[in-house]
């Protein structure tokens, strides 16, 4: 079960996150439970280092910044103790939770936990901190930002967990956004893959490097809510959304055709997110020449500039063509300077920047084996106006780029499209 | 070095500190810190443990608390590598400082820190969190409030270390409290023994615990204020009061004697000290029998309830005497409630408190070899009416208690008694 910070400000709130623990375990599950600092209180340490060094040294970050979890992974030992619960804190050098010596960002590499094993079969539950972490000299580590989420799917594979818990404050992953469209459903099951793609276009539910290490590891991971009522019953029948492998879930939809006798094949797209962190570059009348497009794409690579669409229309006449593509909206000053520098040597006419862009994309397993999904899309954005201004495409996802001021249209359009819109 | 709490309160101090430590180890001396929380932090940190659970388990109450002192040794580090100085941090598991499993007061039991000695004779300061240890199990212990100066000189005792800096907001031990005695004069010396005297009558300069172990480890313990110009000299040209073995001192004094050719004999008392922290309990007409005493003394004990002066007067008639002594004022209501409940057993006729006294006591280790130290004490309190209710003695303290409100006037007197005014 992992915790989030708003879940864990303050004593009042971590009460409530000890209720729901303490039901878990009196179903007789072993239960290990990863939390993050209070809320507010990362910000709070990382304020201070700043203060005492602006150029700080990242190892001394860690001693400073892991400080956060620690508090609150004693305090929920103590207030399960509290309930009567056997539990007791284990630190991240106490597992221990290896990971390499990139400090502020490390990455875990292995957990080896006969002691931790040891106690939660005894009945004891455990309680991490997530986000910290040992380097192999016994050094403090953190995993960067929003890393306990990883902290949790770790210890949930080193454990051999049955499933792995994330409290958030929301309920589960969505077919979209539910602010944007209210009938938006909650999905029961959604393939890591998926989720993956959900997560790297702005569904920012989980931390996107969780869910890899989820993949790989073979971790069932539950997205849920913590603010549920305290009367409530526990996780296993609150379901929120279930993140598994294909093949579970070609067994569970087969194991419903068979159970409920129907046509329960799973839909062709699983959900629909927007992204407006990205931004456009045109380069117009490139020379339509061979080592021209690595003129452009080489220097921004180097500079760790990430391109995501690329696209290149037809040379009209002379052998002159218009590159189109997208970057981190972050990093655009960056590019532009970075090309306008390089107007000579790449040889390009005029460069167009814009930041009113939106990435929509559609993401679903079922497209593998399904054609005429990118048809439709473009068929109902175009019965809309919506002009796509670019396309790129994944095994299991579409996604296009728009006027960012046509986003919450273009979600709407294509939600029903796809038929995913919940019955009223 | 050790820094307190107050000198660790918030980054714009901590430069502060961070400067006397370069300054010394700017000298080339290989320099080892340990620090105290930020001043309230450690407060913060219990009211969160109360709150969740407020019979606390001490092993998840250190795990809390121990991350206050985490925090100020990594911006302490962090700090001095701003000012380009080369250190790093040692938790308390890290050098490691071990201690018993006595959570939440544990006793260090061994530090055998190769690779801490290795790294300060390369050069690189230690930074090292005050107040926790690991037990043999590897679980973070903390060894009770003011646990910092503890953890220095145990610190100081394993690396060899020439010196033990205690930096404080005093600079230094006087023959008595300034407040009281605006003549009081700071002492350049004092043995680990008077300290232990004057600590434990309620000059707390120090933790009582870190000079018994200073006294057993032989390590030099200096006390000196970390308020100093931060363009002053460092700690050697600053000198507060040097705390040292009896045979140290005979050669400090024997050395002067023959360098300045005077007659520089130690003055006789070292220093005068209040303490308004105990009470008094008379019981009048206890039977004159064996036994009876045992009756009194014997619940407190068991109680743990500290007896500290006692005095029995002459049975006046029919076998029956008074007995008086003093309990800390902490204990006064829990040892007349004991004493109730037993008046049949013990067999007295009236019980009487009274918790407006003070004890008031002369420290020095000149008296050892010195008679009269006694008659001139009992003199200048009576040429002045101050009446003695009780008198205890050690080899090298002479303590009274008197009537709370005399407690300054009782000071002063003997302050000039004992010849111990500095020239005006």
């Amino acid at each position: 079960m992992k915790f989030g910070g708003t879940s864990m400000a303050g004593t009042e709130r971590i009460r409530r996150v000890a209720n729901i623990v303490r039901a878990q375990a009196a179903k007789g599950d072993e239960v290990a439970v990863v939390v993050s600092a209070m809320a507010g209180e990362t910000d709070r340490l990382v304020g201070f280092c700043r203060e005492a060094n602006a150029l700080y040294d990242p190892a001394e970050y860690d001693v400073v910044v892991a400080s956060g979890e620690q508090v609150t992974s004693g305090l929920l030992a103590l207030t399960l103790q509290a309930m009567g619960c056997n539990a007791r804190s284990w630190l991240g050098w106490q597992v221990p939770i290896r990971t390499d010596d990139a400090h502020a960002k490390a990455r875990i590499e292995e957990i080896d936990a006969p002691a931790l094993i040891a106690a939660m079969q005894s009945g004891q539950i455990a309680v991490i901190p997530g986000f910290q972490g040992v380097t192999p000299d016994g050094r403090v580590t953190t995993l960067g930002r929003g890393g306990s989420d990883t902290s949790a799917v770790a210890v949930a594979a080193a454990v051999k967990a049955d499933r792995c818990d994330i409290y958030t404050d929301v309920d589960g992953v969505y077919t979209t956004d539910p602010r944007i469209v209210a009938k938006a459903r909650k999905l029961k099951n959604v393939t890591y893959e998926e989720m993956l793609e959900l997560a790297s276009v702005g569904s920012k539910v989980l931390q996107t490097r969780s869910v890899s290490l989820a993949m790989k590891e073979k971790v069932r991971v539950q997205v849920l809510s913590s603010f549920v009522d305290q009367n409530a019953p526990d996780a296993d029948s609150l379901p929120g959304t279930m993140i598994v492998s294909d093949e579970e879930l070609a067994k569970i939809t087969e194991a419903k055709i068979s159970q409920e006798g129907l046509d329960m094949e799973r839909q062709l797209i699983t959900g629909i997110a927007a992204d407006k962190n990205e931004a456009k570059i045109t380069l117009t009348r490139v020379a339509d020449r061979p080592g021209a497009v690595a003129a452009i794409f080489g220097p921004l690579a180097a500079a760790s500039i990430n391109v995501d669409m690329i696209i290149q229309n037809i040379a009209k006449d002379k052998g002159e063509t218009d590159v189109t593509f997208t970057v981190p909206k972050a990093d655009l000053l960056r590019a532009q300077t970075l090309l306008e520098e390089r107007k000579e040597a790449i040889g390009y006419f005029r460069m167009i920047a814009d930041d009113k862009v939106a990435k929509i994309s559609v993401v679903g397993v079922g497209m593998r084996s399904h054609a005429g999904v990118a048809a439709t899309m473009f068929k109902a954005l175009a019965d809309r106006g919506i002009n796509v201004q670019a396309i790129s495409t994944s095994e299991i996802k579409i996604s296009v780029l728009i006027d960012a001021d046509e986003t919450e249209l273009a979600v709407r359009v294509l939600h029903s499209a796809y038929e995913l819109d919940a019955a009223a």
